[in-house]
């Protein structure tokens, strides 16, 4: 077995890497509202999962399959708010310790899930998240449209899936 | 906007949610090794999206696209890993405490990363968890050979992987 | 045959049954403006099937054709309309007395159509939407950015349909 | 903005316009039995889609797809009963004030309903609408043995979709 | 060049070489039908290509395209006919000089030919061809019910192209 | 292992589980068609399996893909059979002990079977209900034209069956 | 009609038809696990669909499609297991009397089941054949290592239907 | 029923109806090539089609299955043909009795015919036509480059299919 | 060779030919954002296509893929952005005159091009264009939102193009 | 907003950049007759989309449409023509003001079009180039077979379209 | 004509090129096996190629089908276990000299082949590979299960082939 | 295990076995055109799989993929050569000893090889194939022109090659 380690990477000069089209005033006003709303997104595909697998009861099959399709979704947006941060020249922080630190302590029970429970708890997250995009979005597209149109865009799917979930609650 | 939250979901009685054909000291058994590989598997999902992010230099789009397909690869294999816990009983744990805790400090840095440090991280990552499924496989074949059967194929991956990766560093 | 017949239904509670993240009075206003457009729409999707189905004359066949996509967009945008209200908590009404109650009285003839009386009935009532779909689109950012952006995208198909049929009366 | 707006649209003369192998009579039977027919059909599609958007209850999910591909359903066999009209040169009418008219007061409730209710208003309607197709083709075909064709199988499929539905009542 | 001519081939004995659960009666009643209109559909695809690449005029193109469409129908109907008649044990006979010898003289003009004339050229042949086989399917239910069935959904696409030409003719 | 086992299941209520537009009269005459049909093609669709493993000679390829092919259609159409009954409130009966039961005592050798035989079993058998579905369709219209059109389809698709296997013992 | 029946067929010579690489007594071991496994899964095929056409319940819809792709999978199952004998040249025994004569015999009720049962059914009769299928697993890689790799397979498969029916018993 | 006919129609003046690229004597030397190989094209489609219906004996499943295959080329050669002619300004005669006046008189038997004449017909006649090709091809070079190399892989074509039909001669 | 030259066309009137829901102030405002924006477009498409031919080097299959890619995205929003001065009654101009009139004098070199060089040619251009479009974006939403959405889109690709090829810079 | 540009790019050495299988003046001889028809499928592309936004007139839809497929055949054909070059060491120039500089100075007008104008436009500048391919094949296969080969293919597709334009001038 | 040719190619480094998770003397054991494989698979590879286009008899069809089937098994296989060696730091020989050399001398005959010599040489050449692999099973498990299980699945298809060739034997 | 081997099989009479339009001369001339091209290919699919497997070095990844898609079109090629061969009856020899005999010594080195010699080695063995291609084309069309055609396709598709390989030489 090889045993060449390399050296711990380190990271790029920290500005110039990647050209951008917005000065540093703006980008930074671009990054305090995807960066944390990229943590969000990361963090709902791992609870969604997690549910998705720990899930009991009845309606197992269409909550199995309902919670497989947000995590689809979670994780195309994390995409599209990274790729939108790496376009005007900032760095996305998608790294596992950086989500853990960020994110609620208790998105989703560690075992078997009752489906009432699993639709409460994807009702209240959702629900959370969406609140806080709202906010993000206040003054965001003085800045940088493109960015508000994709956060405008995610407010819309995860409105989308709060009715889908809450409607189950009724 | 709705303000009635849910009370924090707990999880349903430890044992016997789901059948299981495996006795307890199986489940044990089972458990011990495919735990480990799923908060793996989910580590490395995120280290290989960050890289796909922040990667630099020359090569940034061949290296760009490959790490979207070992991405793939991870997120199907973490679900395998995790199905096939659920199909023997044992509840599985992708909560990103849980992985971020199990995981090891520093898989990726925060910002921009040459191509050069890209490939060498991704190397080194792949030969560890590579070397740590040899491992697991030992003797689990006698307790269950379905769970033996999908790590085999994990590593096979994985290994393919290492070749890929390595083969730019000549 | 069974003869067994259930008792009228009758809606659930008139409000809270689906979560929101707009207030009641965001709410009042988001239904003013996606209500009448719902009905619009489905009245369009059924006078365009009406003349797909009546028109005669030499260009019968591109017609035809072109009355069964516009069809389509009608349909996918009602629905879309109606998903946004349900989104933020808003009931739909898209039943067929609320649609004839609600849209103008003369949209098609009863009977077989010459090609050049379909091109004009569909120009007038197109631009008559699109008009109103621009008047609707007042102020409607200020409540919900989401709403807005599903008014743009409609607006946008309109006009690209009447800039199609009235360029055949030229 | 274009102000010139042209004639309301008159219907091309009433008899002759499309060539048919029916002489009047015929074309006669046949249109009293599909007219009808066409005017349950969109107005089911209408129903249906109402109740695709207003269903609550903990199986939304099932529901809510169940009703759009009726849905789709719906949609087909009107454009197939409306296109043999035409077919044997009767100009087919499935204006919204057409169905509006002809059509039963009560489809559906204006808001939220309840799955079960939900269930038994499809359960019901479609029955009547079987029920009714089945008297439709009393000697329809010593008329147009083609239309009886279709109905025939417009009725298998409402009468799977009433099994579908009436088995959830269990 | 190879020059070993093979001696012509002859048909195997004319009774029996495929079973058949009808009896000699019936297959005869059956053959009387399907034969002539097997030789209808070769005809009217040899027609409609002749147009499809004859036809001139402004509207030469969706013309053009659907003289394309009507002949792929053609093609279709003749092997169901023809497959329809192997499955009683009657074998089709299709070759070109039954085709011509059983066919109008005169289907379409032999050079470029006015889109005027190929519409009312397809409409006329159409119609003759639709009208016999309405002649056809009298009584053939009571022989073979499959044989019929096919007839009754050969004619009902028929009547639709004959609307669908002669509608261009308003 | 889990060893909590469920007690045998039992039948809900013998009538009126699923709404019927036909009455009890009718449906008893439905299900002494269809039921029995049910059977046949179940049977046929295990025999033509057998076969397809089984077959020996110099034609094994072809005749491997007919019989599986076969067999396709043979399952799709027990469904649809099935499926037909359920529509208008019959249980249909498709367990082994039924089929086995109701099945002629020798549809295909235990063992490696050579292509002649193979041809001549499948001819026979397929001969046999393609007869039995033409007396089972005697009378059936009069009472549910559906269930009537469901089973020429079927003596449609198995008179071309009969065709392909029979032409292979000329 | 054809008359002429061909006499019944008789299987060709028992031993030596099919090449292979295992010697007899190999041979009679990987027989004597695999024949009754492909017993087994062609019972579970005629159960789930049993199933698939017979529960009732307000979960009847995602059953009802949750049993079709189980079945679907039982059908692959059975072809391979056949085909993996066949390849070792040992003729497979697929045909219903031996199917009736080796099973269980109450696998479903024969009229409507509620849904409640069916998933007790599925679970208890899934989690027998994964248990046998574990014991069959025993020495069968000292004997043909493609077979036991075959079982592992399907083992896995049939343990996550066994959690995906057992989930909705919480 | 109409009882409207339109008259004959009649052809659109012999030249110049459609722009060409060639002078009168280039296009009448084209045509004299690739009117007459039109017509062997649609006779061999036809013949094909006869002898895919007609064809027993024991290879009849590959025969029927090659015959459609050569029947959908011919058909795809029989238009390219076609519109290279329109391309360069000549009006094609694709109709029945051209096609059967300039045919030879016995192409096929009339009824079913044995396996091994079915290969000796087609090989003779896909013979006697990829040689006359050869021979067209003669000097077209100089004409019309485009035309030539239509003919070029029309031969190419033919010969592989006089390659798998007479290979079943051996 | 046809000789016949139709006189020179002409544009037809040019104002009114296509209906508009803007003013006539409104659509100048539009026209001046939008038809500089199609000339950037069309140009970078023709200056990505001769770089995609054009470039040499190590890297000369990744990049010769990456600026096909890129050419396909700017013909798609050229269209886009022509659709959308359409849809407004603004006759678009795409002419290869304006564009080389409009264009800036040196896109990129006439003959092969080494990949550094082409990496630095495409970034500066697409940061001007972008820049440009920022520009563009000032004002515009006060007068048609559609047309702002559809810069808002063209920019956010532009910039994540910019981010592609400037990360090959590092 | 980086400015940091990067200095003009410059063109690597003239010649022998990319191998060559011919000789320098075998590839002048090349290029004279490739490059110059590049010139004219890039304008033919830029021409046809102008008219394709810009057309008016009953038949606006079908030749929309037809003007976007002749469109995509330029985009590909020019392509293959630059392709070409390169293969054998050529470097092709399709920048803007190559094409503008080498094109007619009125290939459509600025503005809407009407369909009469359009269709002899586009009959005209074909016409023409055709015309001009015809010569450059002209000894072209003395010098390169394949460059030969793929002239001959647009020509052939040229004139198809040439047909197809002037068939609408009947 | 470019007459610079490059110098011989020469290996890199025998040794630590690519990382593996083997040590060298479990790399020997796995190359010992794989590496004769590989050279099986290629030469089995052309030389059902070879009698794919060699074949001649009345089973020509079936046989030319089955035999391009194979080779692409062969072609998947060989890329597999090539880049099985690889993934564990293994350098394949693929080399057609290698092949030669390491190749029964006398696979296939160098011209026309009879069908039943087809099948002969296909089933003793299968026969011969497939025990081979059974005997470099022995063990491999031991040193690395990926290795083993990649066998296995070979192992299978080669078996499968064989019944499938040799039951056209019997 | 059987052990019944077939005796060696022995190719079918040298001539006549498979009809030909070419007479014997000009079948050698096409044959010491096509074999040798045919050996050529096939060594070519080996070698550039080799390198494919073998290819190490920062560009590992595209040259990875572009070697694959290379063979691919070998591999097609080949296929195409050996199938012109059958269709002018003439028996193509692929065999592994023929291609070893007739192929350079030295094609690829037999262990990891570094980018920069891949890329030189693809150059230079592509050079030499397409330069032979060109010399076996003189003639050749005075024989028979469908081979030519074929020749000239594939060198059009090797010289496309030899730019994208000799294109990262610069």
């Amino acid at each position: 077995m090889s045993t060449t380690k390399t050296p711990r990477t380190t990271a790029v000069g920290a500005a110039g890497a990647v050209r951008s089209t917005l000065d540093d005033q703006a980008k930074a006003q671009v990054q305090e509202r995807l960066q944390p709303l990229l943590v969000d997104l990361l963090d709902l595909s791992l609870t969604a999962k997690q549910l998705h697998w720990n899930v009991v009861g009845p309606a197992f099959r269409p909550l199995h399959l309902q919670l497989d399709e947000v995590t689809d979704q979670y994780r195309l947006w994390a995409d599209d708010v990274a790729e939108r941060m790496t376009s005007v020249g900032i760095s996305p922080d998608g790294r596992v310790q950086r989500v853990a630190g960020d994110s609620p302590a208790d998105p989703a029970p560690a075992s078997w899930t009752h489906q009432t429970e699993v639709v409460a708890a994807m009702s209240d997250r959702i629900e959370a998240v969406a609140t806080a995009t709202r906010q993000r979005l206040q003054g965001l597209g003085d800045v940088d449209v493109a960015s508000e149109d994709l956060l405008i865009e995610i407010l819309d799917g995860l409105e989308m899936q709060l009715w889908m979930f809450s409607a189950q609650q009724a």
